[in-house]
């Protein structure tokens, strides 16, 4: 964030039907080149890797080995799992793969996140409130519980707040929903929160900034995917991802200045 | 289940440290061949494969085709997403893979299996009460929603309900409880039920009988992993699975005759 003066988070969600060129690690790294100095990290989305098999996952592993070893990676899974099982998820993520960073769903409770949280250097975003109108299916549902009463992604939050001994918890929380992450940062007034769902889920960047950051404008990660990587469908794509990314991280800057927390 | 007269489904977790043989696909494909006519079903943890990269994820593409076309694969991946990004992890389970069902994690909302529940001939079997003891930090917090008051599992089981329109939705519920398992069987009565948790977990397989299945005797998967496939560390493995396979067939065919529900 601060090298580029960035809370811009690029996601790279390869889609065939989308994509500039076929190659997904040569798109990849065209993508990764064109917007280093603009971002504070990559975000794969496994799913989309996953989805083209083995030959996928090949592609994963090249663009891996193309993002410059200083921006953090945020290997977007979303697993759970419980003991022996989330220790293997989490070797996957961290060892296999060397990600920085991955994401975890809260459902099956704390004690299926410890072997994730027990990789003290690396960090563990927690779904609290997602972007899609669903979310609320579970996460709106009024509970009482230890923390007072109030809807499910609360008492997640608090969850992580008590489960973030080594200083390695991040959240989860769309920008679809400005207010309720507005709610999450008072939980939470120091965790990093990555924010999808601007862009073509409809997110509002300012507002999500304004209610996502702390108190010095910092910690909040602004996920664009399909916004930025199919900004051309052109041989020009890079440039034009390059373009939509500037344009993106300026927004982020001037309203970090209408806030007062200049870079 | 009626061919095999079985409710035992066998975990296939490759653990490099329990395994008998280092070879993952050959492993497997010994446990497959002494125990195919004693399951109704095998689930392998997607877990293991990940943790060991490409070469792992090889492996289950020959341990899937090892296992006979007309014994169903419950590939157990615990994912859940939204949208676009959901709809590439179901083509990764169903056309990839080639899964006949896999797990999901219902935290994210009833869109969010959407993509899932429209393969109409693939299972998709929801979490909902899990065997780890933090699993009762939010499946058991008490909500008020359409169906009443009660803890959030009972929630997620009337939603299951719900999505069912395909009739092709399953639940998992912890043989570690099994006094919840007969309540989500009783929201749930004719819903296949994958029960993990007996054996090395510690969960008691007469009462997840009793408690799990439908008002046939069917309709509950009992899986076992550990307790099968690292039977023996020896050269004997696959002959030590198979006689602990029986057994398990064996004790849940007893259980079945005293509820009056032969096969």
């Amino acid at each position: 964030m601060a090298r580029n003066q960035s809370l811009l988070c690029v996601g790279l969600d390869p889609s065939q039907s989308q994509m500039a060129i076929p190659n997904i690690a040569e798109f990849n790294a065209a993508i990764i080149e064109a917007t280093k100095d603009l971002v504070c990290a990559y975000k794969p989305q496994m799913a989309f890797y996953e989805a083209q098999g083995i030959p996928g996952l090949k592609a994963l592993e090249k663009t891996l080995a193309a993002i410059p070893s200083n921006i953090p990676v945020i290997l977007d899974g979303k697993r759970g799992d419980i003991g022996n099982t989330a220790r293997a998820y989490a070797k996957a993520m961290f060892e296999n793969w060397g990600a920085d960073a991955t994401t975890v769903h809260p459902y099956m409770g704390g004690d299926s996140l410890e072997p994730f949280l027990d990789y003290a250097d690396k960090g563990v975003i927690i779904l609290t409130r997602t972007s899609n109108p669903g979310g609320a299916d579970l996460q709106g549902l009024e509970v009482e519980s230890t923390a007072g009463r109030g809807p499910l992604y609360h008492q997640v939050a608090h969850m992580a707040q008590q489960l973030n001994t080594h200083g390695n918890v991040g959240l989860v929380v769309g920008a679809t929903y400005p207010a309720e992450l507005g709610e999450v940062r008072a939980i939470c007034p120091e965790m990093p929160i990555l924010v999808p769902g601007v862009g073509a889920q409809g997110g509002d960047l300012e507002a999500s900034i304004r209610n996502g950051v702390d108190a010095q404008g910092r910690r909040a990660i602004i996920n664009v995917s399909r916004g930025i990587i199919y900004a051309s469908k052109g041989a020009n794509f890079a440039e034009a991802a390059r373009r939509e990314a500037e344009s993106m991280r300026a927004r982020i800057t001037a309203t970090l200045q209408e806030m007062d927390r200049p870079w």
